[in-house]
């Protein structure tokens, strides 16, 4: 798909819908994550599966982390495609094909996957025997999300002696994760759901530990609580993502110390094609170019404008009575509501700075869901 | 993207999530249509967003649709360079460099668009003018969506009157699309949308031709409703796009004569990932394999599984107590809640008929948002 833009064209020329980042809040946000954890002792382990673009991953191996996460195998190789040396695919990779494919991909870069079965631990063990290769496993425990991942304790040890006594895989610690948690609004609440994972997080570092295996990593958090699982110590990596851009969702978030809050770095710009009546304007951005499963997308900037329903290619914007109606073919930024299903349905970012296009980059892992 | 399969392979070999045409129930869901609609006098025009795909879109032709509908002009684009030789643009399309690729497209099939502005008209009229070439021109009327389109009656007619003295723009007649009665769930209150919408395009057309002006198509109707629209004796195209696929939501609709019963013939193949307690398994499409805007996905003949949660790679299955859970690895079909956005997540259709891969078909217009 060819790209939207130029370099060097101003934004109000950009063809629409297109997918801006704004390189300066882009930058701060970079800059925020990165005072934010400096002298902690915390590895940053940056969460590939919102960007899906290795342009992004390299400025964040060079401020600082130590590798991406993704979630699919085919987002790994396009990391490791993309000049990415340590990858953890933070979730289950189940299947002959896929398993085959992962461990192909250790000859290439560091690889870490997540494990939460012991037959899927024999089966990983052999891919890799197979391909001549090692892999860090690390064991996924189950810390309040009720997604993947093994009760915390006595089973989370089961399974991390179960990598132990594999031939060809490392044990590497814990992916102790809790993602439902980090859209919960009020910040006391997050920090109290944080302490129970940071309890069960702990609970299974300790039963490792007395069955004689070390384990290295505790790893997890997200952009929501990431602080909080800094200050309880048992955590030593973290894995934000959406800080780099900040959605919609996100920002309804109760924000505050310790957390540092994020800017709105990701926008779509959409272009107003219809304004049949003066309460009423339509936009060229729907389903197809924003991902409302978190709610409607934000009309940036433009007081008495709300994003009120969308359909397959359009946006019904309703405008305030008082509020001035907007011209055919005037531009709108967008927020949306989820950054990373958003970021899935295009292929390039469009970089603006000072209201130029500064650079264009592929979002090389878009649709890489396998 | 690579294909997550090759001709000849099992379903069950097929890499996931993958989006899979079940083509005995496609090409029955095709012959339903045409039967419905044969010896009434009305043109089909299909409509390509739904399936993005020239391999369908020249299958449609076959049958005896007299083209296609698309709503952006790269999705037109995409059709024209894959054969389709005739192209209505149901959509309004605003902004010079979009209305330079439009007429451009003029000279290598027919082309249709749709206006309701007359300062568009004038643009349109000299995008034409300059690529040398003539469009047909359809005035859209809103007729209840609430969402594009002049008011019926009078302005319609103004509007065709200024398409009617433009040197290079043909009126071709009107656009009359009500999309919003198309998932209404009662068939009685359904029909009496549509009547409304009805009215106020015969009160268009009436309008316009009193002006002495032809209005030869009257063209508008969804797969929900098109058998009232044809019954109206006003409509003479109709633009049906889900009926080849059928998905959750429309499945919900109350169906019944003399409205054909379409078949579910698209599923999304995902794996069971995790099955960390008997009453839950993970499967591997989340928000990035499936568009939840219309109702999140059901699972294709497992009673006792049903969908519950999507996070952006993950979905979990609640396993009703009594029901045997799945297996690590095992494969299960998902009816998509809404197919049109679930399409454009996707590069490849896998058609399977009994149990194999039979297909690949190219999604040509996937990300074709321009």
């Amino acid at each position: 798909m060819r790209a939207p833009a130029a370099v060097g064209m101003r934004l109000e020329e950009v063809d629409t819908p297109a997918l801006i980042v704004d390189l300066d809040a882009f930058e701060r946000n970079f800059c925020r994550m990165m005072a934010a954890v400096a002298g902690r002792g915390v590895r940053v382990r940056a969460h590939a599966k919102t960007h899906k673009c290795p342009e992004i991953a390299r400025l964040q191996v060079a401020a600082g982390a130590v590798g991406v996460c993704c979630q699919k195998v085919s987002e790994a190789e396009a990391m490791v495609e993309g000049g990415i040396g340590d990858v953890l695919v933070s979730n289950e990779v189940v299947g002959a094909a896929k398993l085959a494919r992962l461990a192909a991909l250790a000859r290439r870069a560091r690889i870490g996957v997540c494990v939460d079965d012991a037959r899927n631990v024999r089966e990983l063990d052999a891919a890799c025997g197979a391909a001549g290769v090692k892999l860090d496993a690390y064991v996924e425990v189950d810390v309040g999300a009720r997604r993947c991942g093994v009760p915390a304790g006595e089973p989370a040890a089961a399974l991390a002696r179960e990598v132990a006594r594999s031939a060809n895989l490392r044990f590497a610690g814990l992916q102790a994760y809790h993602g439902a948690a980090q859209h919960v609004r009020a910040m006391a609440e997050r920090r109290a759901q944080i302490a129970r994972a940071v309890e069960a997080a702990q609970a299974s570092r300790r039963a490792i530990e007395a069955e004689g295996i070390a384990c290295p990593v505790v790893t997890g958090a997200g952009s929501g609580s990431f602080m909080f699982e800094i200050e309880s110590g048992v955590y030593n990596e973290i894995q934000p993502g959406s800080y780099v851009f900040m959605d919609a969702d996100y920002a309804r978030n109760e924000w505050d110390d310790p957390l540092p809050r994020f800017e709105h770095a990701l926008f779509v710009l959409a272009t107003v094609m219809s304004r049949p009546v003066p309460e009423r304007a339509v936009v060229d951005a729907g389903l197809k170019a924003l991902s409302v499963d978190s709610g409607l997308p934000l009309v940036w900037e433009r007081p008495g404008f709300v994003y009120a329903r969308a359909s397959d290619e359009h946006g019904v914007i309703d405008i305030a009575s008082g509020t001035a109606p907007p011209e055919l073919g005037d531009k709108l930024l967008l927020v949306p509501g989820h950054c990373d299903p958003t970021v899935n349905l295009y292929d390039w970012y469009v970089c603006v700075r000072a209201g130029r296009v500064e650079a264009l980059w592929p979002i090389a892992a878009r649709g890489a869901i396998y």
